[in-house]
């Protein structure tokens, strides 16, 4: 008989089931649901609250229905029996956090608590814990706390000790309530199998933690806010587990709602982008695997440990046992895009694009595409989403440089695909420096389809770089996952080391540098980085400043 | 029997006719005329033959279509007796030159020369000369040559010199054909009367000629390139007038092509921008005047000459005999709102304007009017079309700062409009702080249609500002220039001191600044003039290579 084990992948917009055949790797189906809130920016479902600016929640019930929906749709397509299935394995975005009851109740599920903003999730691009995000960073600085240095010298606006003492601040009811505080993804194993249990992959990356130190001190967390002392203690214990371990088996009532049976192996859960590099089978020493979508994630896998400063982050175990995981990134890629298209972009092209059926992305690319490097006139800081890596700063913010009367729509979609590039050069070359040796750069995610994109990429980095064919990395990596905690005897993997090296890494295209481009971008980049100097790691702090008026 | 005037007041992208009754000081009539050819930025008419970036021409015929249509519609509108004209007085964009035959023939009228770019005018916002003018600019300085501190410390690039050396030095051929080198003003009256006379507003501030020491000197000129020694002694020779002084009568050929008696009275020419401050009554010491539209002109007059760093100029006889006109500028206002909504304003809000029958200006005024100072997060530098008062270098360009994910077209655009603002409050503290005094600010133009951004100026400036009813205040002067060059004994005016002494001054308006804005846009500007110390004085010098890289 076949074994399959099913992926299940939380994204920002939508959730996807995948089905891996477990013995062939090959994808039996694979299907998505859109949520049906989306990212909530702007108002809360229901009673319709205004939220302020860098505000992004998500609702539990989109994860859910995602859930049962998908896999009632993978199973319809591919026709297996459902007890062919061995294991489930999660991987979910990060640090997407939520405060449950002691149960796993959601609080935003509860009539006290529904209008409350901070009772719902946070999504991992909420950015309005920025300022509690400062004066941690701040403090664990002065007391030369130990765990800082990690995670480049300063942990990032998106994680778990400022989503959790922004919380507390603005919000202290819903902070008492919270008898735990969870990641979606554990979230989601919480559910299936009726037991709380945490990744080390989340909790290395985003809620500091480490495989010997553990947690950063009560008494820190003390210094930072009186009340917040409990934070790990309490409203975040629960066994700590490496993605792929297995957590439980799937129970009754989930059983009901995603027709399959009881007992099936969950896996622990692990954050998409990690996971995605086990499902492009890279999980090996000195492949840098760029994860380009909405943001870019920046997977790289080392023996040693070498604390690099400005990176989000360095975690034994947290891709794979026994290996150091680094991770860097930047907060807005695709979405800079997108927010240009959504913005800027003058009827006359929308007109053009829908007359000659391309999307409007299509459209810039190719219009952006007849410019040589250098011809747009623009430089771009691409912080639209604040910093992530590098400085690491989530109060900076995009800048623009060089408009003149003459400047077309093609020249600043150029400038941002390009500044995304630089920002990204910024990340590789600053591992190399600190001895964490890069021997070949992969690229995966949806943005990897713009051929366009990845050719500035390659100009502007000067070096090949692998697109992966796998067009469903998370989905893939969960799936091998749900299998690697279903185990040998059961048909599934023995080992996260026997998954990867039985599997081939499935390239699609290479994208060599043109040297004449190379040349200029180097000349580009070396202002890129000079700006990056002076706005991004204090001489001029105006883009704090201009964050403070606005809020 | 009623005596009238009659002014053309020729702008960037149409002229207009203004009939004054010279007793009453009442407009009798008035209306425009679109250039077919409008600014021609990409191609040349006939030919096609494209042009360089920076680029920006226009067609002389265009003129000349323009002078005889509204001049027969103004006598057609008023029904008044052509006879009963005494004076005609011009004014003009500056610096718009063109290289003509010695008879005053356009070269780019000659089969030889018309698919030739360098034969065509030169608009005043033709900004390609800039490397010519920073030679120009470095070498006047090192040879610490007289003139340059009349002009802030340097020239711009929109002018004479640095206009005829690139013309030298990129078309020779061109350069040693034109028997004249011409300011359209003084081209206009040329054809008018049959003589060549030059005017001492074009000539002292577009041509660094002095009313004491005259021209720059031809060994300076040899110092630039040795084939330009001649441009001051030759190509632009000829009688140099104040403005409003009678330049001649009006001649046969052009009595018929106007419909009027010869031998009226022609005045010399003026710049639009100066003569605008006679079109408003305004020519008395201590008074700012802003005329705000696709670019700013600051006028100021003094009875004494101070060199303040970083303006236009000092002219004596520059806008009135016997005083000192101070000018200064901004070479993109109106001009960059007008990129910003050609490239950047997105399908729904386009959409939006039609179907609420509003203009995508009073669109987005309305929505940018919602904000509070600083809510956009945003911060600019205007210098679209480079900078031409403080510092004064044509090689910027413009830059934004402070991108998110959340910020929408409506705060770019107040961000915009606030930095021309910031733009005019550094020019304002300047002269004050050089010792020229500023006792009222005036402002016409029209951008002043505009309420949101005459607030926003109050409130960035921190003072009163009183917009002049004038709506057509250049061709107004124009036509007070009329009746000055027709003189008492015709029924027109003694002197310009007269013109002025006897009218008053119309306004319509006072925007007083809000003090809670104003503390706000003083954080906003400390910034401002930082960035502009950072990028515009030398520190980082990224928007010339980007500039250099383009090119």
């Amino acid at each position: 008989m076949r074994r399959y084990s099913l992926g299940f992948d939380f994204g920002t917009e939508s959730a996807r089931a995948l089905l891996l055949d477990v013995d062939t790797v090959e994808i039996v189906a694979t299907t998505a649901y859109t949520y049906p809130h989306g990212v909530i920016d702007r108002t809360l479902p229901g009673s319709g609250n205004p939220l302020p600016p860098d505000w992004a929640l998500q609702d539990p019930s989109d994860w859910l229905e995602a859930m049962e929906k998908t896999a009632r749709e993978v199973m319809r397509q591919s026709k297996i029996a459902p007890e062919s299935v061995i294991g489930i394995g999660v991987d979910f975005t990060a640090c997407t956090i939520m405060p449950t009851t002691d149960d796993g109740t959601p609080l935003c599920y509860l009539d006290t608590y529904r209008e409350e903003i901070h009772a719902w999730p946070k999504l991992w691009k909420h950015h309005a814990a920025w300022s509690q995000c400062e004066r941690i960073n701040r403090i664990a600085a002065a007391r030369n706390e130990p765990w800082l240095q990690r995670y480049g010298g300063a942990i990032c606006s998106e994680w778990v000790m400022p989503k959790a003492l922004q919380m507390l601040e603005e919000s202290p009811s819903v902070y008492l309530a919270a008898g735990r505080i969870i990641e979606g993804g554990d979230w989601i194993v919480w559910q299936l199998t009726g037991a709380l249990v945490r990744n080390s992959c989340g909790a290395g990356y985003k809620a500091t933690w480490n495989k010997k130190h553990g947690y950063p001190s009560a008494e820190f967390l003390s210094a930072l806010h009186p009340d917040l002392s409990d934070l790990y203690a309490h409203k975040m214990a629960g066994p700590i587990m490496v993605p792929g371990t297995r957590a439980g088996a799937l129970n009754a009532k989930w059983s009901r709602r995603l027709g399959l049976p009881c007992g099936i192996s969950i896996a622990s859960a692990a954050i998409d982008a990690h996971v995605a590099v086990l499902g492009c089978r890279l999980a090996k020493p000195a492949t840098m695997f760029m994860i380009m979508g909405t943001s870019t994630c920046h997977m790289l896998i080392s023996e040693r440990e070498v604390l690099v400063p400005g990176i989000s982050g360095v975690v034994e175990d947290g891709i794979v046992p026994g290996l150091f995981g680094y991770e860097a990134g930047q907060a807005a890629v695709g979405d800079a895009f997108a927010w240009f298209v959504k913005n800027h972009i003058p009827k006359e092209y929308a007109d053009e694009a829908e007359r000659s059926g391309k999307s409007i992305h299509d459209l810039m690319s190719a219009k952006s595409s007849l410019l040589r490097p250098g011809q747009s006139g623009l430089l771009a800081l691409d912080w639209w989403n604040g910093n992530r890596s590098i400085p690491a700063d989530a109060s900076l913010s995009g800048m623009l440089i060089g408009y003149t009367l003459t400047t077309r729509p093609e020249d600043v979609y150029r400038a941002i695909i390009e500044s995304t590039a630089f920002g990204a050069r910024i990340i590789i070359e600053k591992f190399i420096q600190s001895g964490v040796p890069v021997s070949e750069i992969m690229a995966g995610g949806g943005l990897t389809k713009n051929q366009f994109v990845m050719q500035v990429y390659a100009d502007v980095i000067g070096r090949d770089i692998k697109v992966t064919t796998e067009q469903h990395a998370s989905a893939m990596g969960a799936a091998i996952l749900g299998a690697i905690a279903a185990g040998k005897e059961k048909g599934g993997y023995a080992s996260h080391a026997e998954a990867v090296v039985f599997m081939t890494t499935p390239v699609q295209q290479i994208y060599h540098p043109n040297p004449g481009n190379v040349e200029i971008y180097n000349r580009l980049y070396a202002e890129y980085k000079r700006l990056t100097g002076y706005f991004g790691h204090g001489e001029n702090d105006v883009m704090k400043l201009l964050r403070r008026l606005r809020d």
